[in-house]
C-alpha cells in the first residue's frame, strides 16, 4: 500500500460517555501533532452526526493546559451520537471528507463504532477514496472482543467499588436489605466490580446478579433470605440486564411501554423501575421491613474528579496507538494485551481487524463467575483489581469485641 | 456547679450516616484521651439502642492509624439507630450508665439527637445522677438551627456538585432532559449544591426545585419547556421533598403505600418513584423523546474516598469541642460561627443550649433562593463554596467555534 497520505484527520466520540473517553481523544490529538502527514485535526461535533452535517472544531490549537483538563473531564468533550450509519450515511460523510481532504478517521467508541469505521472504510474503498479508519475502544460495560479490557471500565469499576464500600458501611450502620442496580446490558463486568473493595469476611455486596446468569425471582428471594437470616442484613448488586429464568430481562418484563433507543435496545438506565420492582419483591415476599434500592444511573459513567489512574493512562495510550497504526496501516481497532498481573500489571497495545470487534459483544467468562452464579471468583478479582486502582481503606468499629 | 467528675464516657452516632460523622467520633476520642477526668471511652453500638442493651466497644485502645482510617471512612462506624428515646427509654439508659459509671454522654446526630441529649440530661437531673450531655451536630441536609452549617453537609455537597458536573457534561454530549433527585426532606441546601460546579454560562443544572418553594406540575413543566426550547437540553435538580403547589410533597402523593420511618417520616430515599414520575410528566406532556432521571440515593451520604477537606476538619473539631465543653459545663450543643468568607473562610466553635437545636429544623433562607424559586443566588454560592471545597476543572469542546 501507499505511504501515509498528507491530509487532514477527524476524530469523533460515539455512544455512551465514559470517564476516560476524553483521555483517548487527547491521546489522538497529541500523537497526531507529532506526524507531519496529518495537517488539521478536526473534532467532529456529536460524532457521525457532526461529520455528515460538516460541523467540526479545530483541535490542533488547544493549549497543553486545556488538553490536560480535557483528559481529566468526564463525558465526551466533542459531544456524541447514537446514530448507526449505514453505507448511504457513510457516503454522505465521505462527501464532506473529500471537501475537507480528510483521510484519517479515528473513532472512539464501542462495537457499533468499530462497525461504523468498517463500513466507512469499505464504502471509501469502493469509491476509490483512500481513507485510514481506526477504532479506539471505549465502554464502561467492558464488553468488546479481542482486547483484554476496555478503557472506561476501570474508572466506572472504581466508582462502583467506592459506592459499594460506602453503601455496605451504610447498611451495617442501618441494617436491612439494600439493592443497587448497576449498568451492564449484556455483560456483568461492572456489577462484578462491586466486590472490589471487600476486605472483611462479612462485607457486602453479599449477592451479585449478572445478565450472564438468568435467575428466577424465587431463587433470587431464597438467596436474599438466606443471607439476611445469617447476617441480619444483605447488600445486593444487580446488573440492569439481569434476566429471569427464561432469559428475558426483568427490565423488559417490567417496562411494558419501554422506550427503545435507535439500536433497538430497551432503555435500562435512567429509570428506577428495576430497583423498585426488586425491592417490592423482597419487602412483600420476605416480610423484611427495611428494604432500599438505588439505581446508580449516569453517575457511574460521568462523575467529575473520579478516574482510575491506570484507566486514564491506558485510554490515552490507546488514542495515541490509533494514530501510530494509521501511519502504517489502512484500518484497524486498537486492543490491549495484558503482559503481567498484580504488581507486574501492564499492557501492550496491538492492532486487530475492525470486523473482529464490530457488532459483537463479550460476556463475563465462566471462570469469573461462582458456581451459584451469584458471585465472582478469585480469577475475576485478579483481573479487575489493577484496573480500578488502589481503593480507600475503611474501618467499622461496631463489630469489634464488646466490653 | 461541681468540677468535671472522674468517670467514664460514652459516645454514639445517631440517625442517617454521613461522610464525616466518623471524623466527629475521632474528635471526641482524641480529645477525651487528653482529659484525665475521662477514664474509659465507650462506643455505643447502634447508638441509644446499644446503650439500653449495654453493648459497647472500648474506643480508648484504638491505634492512631486506626483512628485516621475511621476518620476517613464514610457511614457511622459504631452503627446507628433511628430510635427516638422518651423519658422511660432514657431511664433505662441511665441504669446502664450507673452500672458502668458513665457520666459523660456525647451524641453525634441531628435535631432528634440533640433532643435525646436534652431528655437524658433532664431525666438524670431528676434522678440526682449527674451526667454531662453534649450534642455534636451532623446532617447532610444542613437543617440544624444556630450553627452556620452542619458537619456532613460539605461532603455531601461536594458529591452532589461533582455528580452534576459530570451529569451536565453527559447531557451536553447526549442532549435531552435529565432529572436528578437529591436528598433533602425539608431543606433544599443539598439540592442547591448542585450548582456549585457551574462555570460556563449554559452549564446545568438549569432548574432547581426545593422543599421551601412549592411548585405546581404546570409551572414545573413550563419552566422545563422554556429551557429545553432555548438550549435543546435541560438538567434539573430536585429535592426529594419537593412539594406541589398545595404544600404536599410529590413523593407523598405518589407513594400511596409509602413506608414510614419511626419518626413518622415518609420514605423518600431508596426509591426511584419521584424521579420516574417527573420523567413521565416531562415525556408525556412536553413530547420530549430523551428524558432520563436518576435518584442519587445513599451514594450522596456514604461514598468511600470522597470527603470535603474543610468538612472533615470541622467535623473533627466539633467532636473535640464537645469534650472540652463537657469539662466546664453540664450540657449543650456544639455550633459553628463563620468568621470570614472566601479566602478568609473560617469558623469559631461555641456552645448553644440543647433546646435551641432539639426538634427544630432550618430551611434555606429567602436570600439564598432566586425570585422564581427555581435557582439560587450569589449569596448561596458564597455560603456553600468553601464548604464543598475546590472542585475539579472540566472542559467541553463541542461548544468551541466551528471551523
Amino acid at each position: 500500500m501507499a505511504g501515509a497520505p498528507k491530509a487532514n484527520a477527524v476524530v469523533g466520540q460515539s455512544g455512551g460517555p465514559t470517564g476516560v473517553i476524553n483521555a483517548s481523544l487527547v491521546g489522538v490529538i497529541e500523537e497526531a501533532k507529532k506526524h507531519p502527514e496529518i495537517q488539521t485535526i478536526y473534532g467532529a461535533v456529536h460524532a457521525v452526526a457532526g461529520m455528515v452535517k460538516d460541523q467540526f472544531v479545530d483541535l490542533g490549537k488547544l493549549s497543553a493546559e486545556t488538553l490536560e483538563t480535557v483528559a481529566a473531564s468526564p463525558s465526551s468533550a466533542l459531544g456524541t451520537s447514537r446514530d448507526k450509519p449505514d453505507a448511504d450515511y457513510c457516503r454522505r460523510i465521505l462527501e464532506v471528507f473529500k471537501k475537507r481532504n480528510i483521510r484519517y478517521f479515528f473513532y472512539i467508541g464501542g462495537n457499533d463504532s468499530a462497525n461504523t469505521a468498517h463500513i466507512l472504510n469499505t464504502v471509501a474503498d469502493e469509491g476509490n477514496f483512500d481513507i485510514r479508519a481506526f477504532h479506539v475502544p471505549k465502554t464502561v460495560d467492558n464488553d468488546l472482543l479481542v482486547t483484554d479490557h476496555c478503557p472506561g471500565y476501570g474508572t466506572a469499576a472504581r466508582f462502583v467499588a467506592c459506592a459499594l464500600m460506602g453503601d455496605d458501611l451504610d447498611n451495617r450502620a442501618l441494617p436491612g436489605v439494600k439493592i443497587d442496580v448497576i449498568m451492564g446490558r449484556h455483560a456483568g463486568f461492572l456489577t462484578a466490580a462491586a466486590v472490589l473493595g471487600k476486605t472483611r469476611d462479612d462485607d457486602g455486596p453479599h449477592l451479585l446478579y449478572f445478565p450472564e446468569r438468568p435467575v428466577s425471582i424465587g431463587k433470587f428471594l431464597s438467596e436474599v433470605d438466606a443471607v439476611y437470616k445469617k447476617l441480619n442484613r444483605c447488600v445486593i448488586a444487580v446488573s440492569e440486564g439481569m434476566c429471569d429464568a427464561d432469559g428475558e430481562t426483568w427490565a423488559k418484563k417490567i417496562a411494558q411501554n419501554a422506550e427503545k433507543d435507535p439500536h433497538g435496545n430497551i432503555q435500562l438506565s435512567g429509570t428506577g423501575a428495576l430497583a423498585d420492582f426488586l425491592a417490592a419483591q423482597v419487602k412483600n415476599s420476605l416480610k423484611i421491613k427495611r428494604v432500599r434500592a438505588d439505581t446508580f444511573g449516569y453517575l457511574q459513567r460521568s462523575f467529575a474528579g473520579l478516574q482510575s489512574a491506570v484507566d486514564v493512562d491506558e485510554a490515552r495510550r490507546c488514542g495515541c496507538e490509533a494514530v501510530k497504526l494509521a501511519m502504517v496501516d489502512d484500518n484497524g481497532s486498537v486492543a490491549m494485551k495484558r503482559t503481567g498481573n498484580g504488581k507486574n500489571y501492564g499492557v501492550e497495545l496491538f492492532r486487530t481487524e475492525l470486523k473482529n470487534v464490530a457488532e459483537k459483544t463479550k460476556s463475563m467468562p465462566a471462570e469469573f463467575l461462582n458456581n451459584d452464579g451469584n458471585g465472582v471468583t478469585q480469577a475475576f478479582m485478579e483481573y479487575a483489581m489493577p484496573l480500578a486502582g488502589q481503593l480507600p481503606k475503611t474501618e467499622y468499629l461496631a463489630s469489634y469485641p464488646k466490653v
